[in-house]
């Protein structure tokens, strides 16, 4: 027996074939029909791919079953801290430190006590075109829910 | 020679004068003329205001000019580890943790290597009807940046 | 203008107030008509209450309106380290450390890949007598939420 | 002489056993005649087994004997902290963070001075049906011990 | 209503009237009829003491009823990370880590798989002459747990 | 030329051919004559063997000539941060935070301004028979050593 | 005897002072006769200050001799963490963090093995205008030391 | 498939070759047409360069193309903890934490609410020849980028 | 009952006295007759004084009574993080992290296993003239305590 | 090409070498005609050697020129925590924290605001014999660096 390849194995061998074959993440979600965030975000190790998705992700970058074996495991999910603090990740985490307690206070004054769900939740990445500069904007999109007992 | 107000006592201050006038943030962003996120962020102490937004903002909420002196000044910004995590806002902190690592890998695709900007930036936030419930939607909008040497 | 009483504050007098009049939690909890473990949380400091509930926990405990307006406040939830490793709150941390990832792997094996609401989520505790000494039984109760984009 | 194979080598075979077999964490339970909860944790390296648990389980699941050797040991207890940040098990320490100090309180209330035991101790996990959606049921059941020199 | 005074400030007054009063920790402990280090650690914060060890306690040094009623309060048990590094400290600390494993190893071949409770325990310390320099003897006495499902 | 073994290496080879060989920890101090918390530290890699010492227990346990060598290096001692919580150590670690500050005023009354030394030092492990359970008894037994410029 | 008040008191009150009488920090240094950085950082608590300097930076903003006093203390250097991670203070700790190990090598490659000193040193910061958006300028300039037994 | 070399192999090669072809960092940059630091820096992994940056850097150096398909990849920015505690790079870090709160204030009296940025930026290394020994001299310089909303 | 005067607070105090009456260190270990670095020590707070050292330092310096109990207080000893990143404390901190593995191979090898006391323990500090620039003298003189058992 | 042999291999290599011909850190150094502290610093990976230096080393202990190569590295400097806690190493530290702002005040009082240069600097170590136990001598031998715009 032998165990199942590591998530991070995995996304090592997707960077490396996706690299080498020129592709990008776009025309992978495209090829898989799902999300381009999730999409990524699945072949990185954050959630599991159905069986088929993983055969299709993996004949299309040519790569091995091994790898197809370990998309398709239950992830344990989350970035270690290092990462974090790489300068394109970290501006994200900056921003909610000085939103962060604007955008409780106004989920609060909306909604009442509760929270934007991180788990009924989607994420979606576009460039606006501006004169000044083009703009990334990122959207977080989650199912409010209230504080029930 | 007195000190200023600290801003998270003028913060204090607001909030208690807020609460007990029955205002929401949004009619005092309204009052002011200014956008919604950026007022709440700025009276939580994440940003100076203006001498004239300082004093419209004091006279509305019933406030003391050494609240209005104090909430001109230039912040020293971030939140507290602690306020990190409050489960309204660590959810956030969660979906970076999930997609910050696919975030970056798209934004390098669609942008080549460089930022978000989180200075040249906005946050909105808004309400979406959905049949299974509705939904929290925060937009972060920020100019891309290239590295440039 | 004078801040709201903070919620650690107005927790160290409900407590003092409890202990001085010799009443439970169950005993508050039962005026209020309310669960217990809510009831104890929320006069903690980890609920908001409603303003009828403030009130009425005040009355019955003699404490003046000022902790009455803290009670309704919007909390930012969560305990400080030292809380955590109190022995009898970290006999609880310590479960967690060594059935975590069992608890894990069989929330995804029944319902799928996915997680326990702690918002949408209640908790009880109770006495079960047993000859070899009586046990604390405490459930957790959640909604199971499905990772869904 | 070679060291014994480590628990954490030991419960990735287990788990790429299970996987490639088909087989359910409640089906190697029953095999083993042991409560479910108890079985996982045991697998994932929590809790020692019996020669003949160990025997079975490596049986049952078509490994090696020094998986089987490995079962056996002591171990060392306790998750890595990247373990307790997976969203799945941070409800549960985010419930304790919130509901922790209530907890205390009630069992002081109830019991005296002490604690719920976490050796002296069992876990269980069930599926409560809800129109509403169901729910997670985990039941911490542990003795109550009273501070006594 | 005002707060029952903290348990740290209990401790300050205890210490203060102690010293100006020229008494020992082991009088007090003989005064209340209570064993020398659980007298020191109640008096310190560690433990609840009943009304009447508190009300003799206070009487003893000369203190306030105020401290008597703080005496008795459930602790939250425990100490700052700055005082396990004073040296006197210290030195548990080192070593338990130098003999910690070689403890729980021996522990697991004398007793099965479990711990030394540290709630049904007790310490005592004692000084043993020697000719060398007299020695100081800590004993941790607690009832075998063992794991039990 | 090859490093010498690190002693953790060592430390697994040992434990693994004294499960193999069915020997307890106590059996091999007798082998050796030595007391039986050092021995057993000893072999973990806290402290330094003689030549002699190393030779007997590598023989006793049937270990290459390798481990001998290990066993004589000068050890950096101390344990790693995750062996501290396992549950069996942490229930020594938990009575020192309780108890420490107690046993320092102790020590300081006794024998004035110093500490116990954990150099000269020595700890005993035993088991007391109680009707209401067996007991695990640990002795901490050190040179007292006065601040002394 | 009062204690002296702290630095940081004492920069609280030149802030509000410098901010209530319009003052510029390039105004105070003139008036000091002293170099930009090293004036702000001195009023800041960073350097001492000789009593003349002292005393005419509070004539010139109106304070107390108290402020005088503290301003000639030695001062224990430093920025507590919520300091270095302000937006405009993070981007030079990411800066290094980017160009750390680069400077480190060709340091080396230029001087040998030493470092620059943080000691006989001194920083500048100037406005360079620029067509597509002025830049901030900070000029690090400390003298070379080797390593020298 | 195998994966992409990592970026801190790459850049043990890279220095590797300099070092046993006795080549500096600065005749590397000349080489490649480069700014020193910004050259210094992709080796050691915190830029990608272009595919014939890569390549005329490994020609030279004389390495594989398993280098100079690293050499191309998007680095995770940032120094591990450690590096940064290294004394010549202590020196920044140390400087920062002395001046980094003067520099705050004088790049918002200069420049306004903004920052300096650490993208749109670009660091230069000089020897300042001086008769009480030779200076070095560091010059961050970015871009000013104001808030914006 | 009031608490003694905590030992940071005496601390202060005799700062304050020792700069506004112009007195060195060194004059009030002459005065008291002690050594330079012990005095110091203990007026910071590290060591406990004599009633009658701490009655003539508390004469010489014109301070309350107040200070003179706090200065015979059995300390707590040690320092916060933040002085030890102090410049002039941390250059000692960073010859140890350079040293430190150095310093523990000689005091094995012309030893044997144990180390040096930290208690049984003096330090001195002097000036030694060097025509390239007096040099701090520090020396750390302390009893070699070998590992027995 | 192969990348240089770590600094840490090559300590290892050189700890094994000098066990295995029974030589001391003395007679290396003698060998080698350097400082005794310096040439164990240097060969534990801490300071560069000279081409000279390492090949003599090398030759003397019988190691492969790889070792020679690294040894001739410039180093990145400093400890890893866990050597700072081995008991040998943690008195230094100790000593620090309790007598650190002692020698901070006496390098002020004698020297004026500056430091000791941990960079011109030198340690040394010996032993004095003592009839109550012979001690160890370190001596710590800096520059003084005077805090200099």
């Amino acid at each position: 027996m032998t165990p199942i390849m590591s998530k991070s194995d995995a996304a090592a061998l997707v960077s490396a074939a996706r690299i080498r074959r020129g592709l990008t993440w776009a025309e992978i979600a495209k090829e898989l029909g799902a999300p381009l965030v999730w999409t990524t975000a699945a072949l990185l190790g954050q959630h599991p791919m159905t069986r088929e998705q993983a055969a299709r992700a993996c004949a299309f970058l040519g790569l091995e079953d091994e790898v197809a074996e370990s998309l398709q495991l239950q992830p344990s999910r989350g970035s270690a801290p290092e990462v974090m603090s790489d300068p394109t990740v970290y501006r994200f985490v900056e921003a909610l430190s000085v939103y962060g307690p604007a955008l409780k206070e106004l989920i609060h004054e909306e909604f009442g006590d509760g929270i934007m769900s991180a788990i009924n939740f989607q994420v979606d990445i576009s460039r606006r075109p501006d004169p000044d500069g083009d703009r990334v904007v990122v959207t977080f999109d989650g199912k409010f829910l209230d504080y029930k007992w």
